[in-house]
């Protein structure tokens, strides 16, 4: 018995398993693999290059600081309502009262100091969303002292950029 | 012009369709919505139900606080080495020596007080994931003094509960 290749059920048949298919690509396509359980080496990818991308903000960051530019550092901030920033007990919000912090606690170079990061910690959470927590030092004069402490802080991705959304910042004791 | 309803090519077209259909609602379910672009409703509902159960959790840990109990306060943190407990500029790594840290920081009822969260804001980042930032406040004797500050937690889904993963903790100055 032989059936026509072009015989009804089999084209009938071809072009579901094409209908399937495309539709799966689609889908997957648009809606991204959001969990680790349906990912895995893309996943990988994507973190490592997320964690480059807040890498590279938070360098940002500690090199504009050194510089003695704190509007500079906060280019490392999402510049909106939405940021908040928490330290010593108090939260400032949005990005324009954070700057006015820094600039009212850090008036001068000397009390800026040089800014390290260290023993940071990369959590990816979502293709949005990710959370850094590690350390963070001042070095300054003898008569100031240094300064030390840890943060938490949510990043969000704004375009090809990470930012941070909040920073909850606390001071060694 | 009469095109028969059962013809190769009308009957190819519906099971076509039909396949499309199944095919890209089998994907939704199995890849879930991943973000608020591509959700809405649903979004909002999982979000408050995640919202509800954070919630509950925080609500056991403050009454086991409040009836003298820290290991029934530490159930709401995740159970295993995972757990990371920021204060004061130090970090307890794993739940058993976050627990030891409260045990031997309020080594009785006194110097617990009566603990209360407030303030809370409920952010949720992923089907795993969700932020937490809050304020807490014990009240205590006069002699002992009452204590406030902020915290910042990051919550994990583990079956239908949310439990801290997360807890960076500042107290005010």
């Amino acid at each position: 018995m032989r059936i026509d290749c072009c015989s009804p059920i089999r084209r009938t048949v071809a072009v579901c398993v094409c209908v399937l298919c495309l539709s799966l690509g689609l889908t997957v396509s648009c809606f991204g693999l959001p969990g680790r359980s349906v990912a895995g080496a893309q996943d990988s990818v994507t973190e490592s290059q997320a964690v480059m991308l807040m890498r590279q903000t938070l360098d940002a960051q500690v090199e504009a600081w050194n510089r003695g530019d704190i509007p500079g550092f906060m280019q490392g901030y999402v510049r909106d309502e939405t940021l908040r920033f928490s330290s010593g007990g108090t939260t400032q919000r949005g990005w324009q009262a954070a700057l006015d912090r820094y600039l009212k606690t850090y008036p001068n170079r000397d009390q800026m100091g040089q800014l390290k990061f260290s023993d940071l910690e990369f959590l990816p959470l979502s293709d949005q969303y990710a959370e850094v927590f590690g350390k963070y030092h001042l070095s300054r004069s003898r008569e100031i002292g240094d300064a030390t402490g840890l943060f938490t802080l949510l990043m969000q991705k704004e375009g090809k950029r990470w930012l941070v959304l909040h920073d909850h910042t606390s001071s060694a004791k």
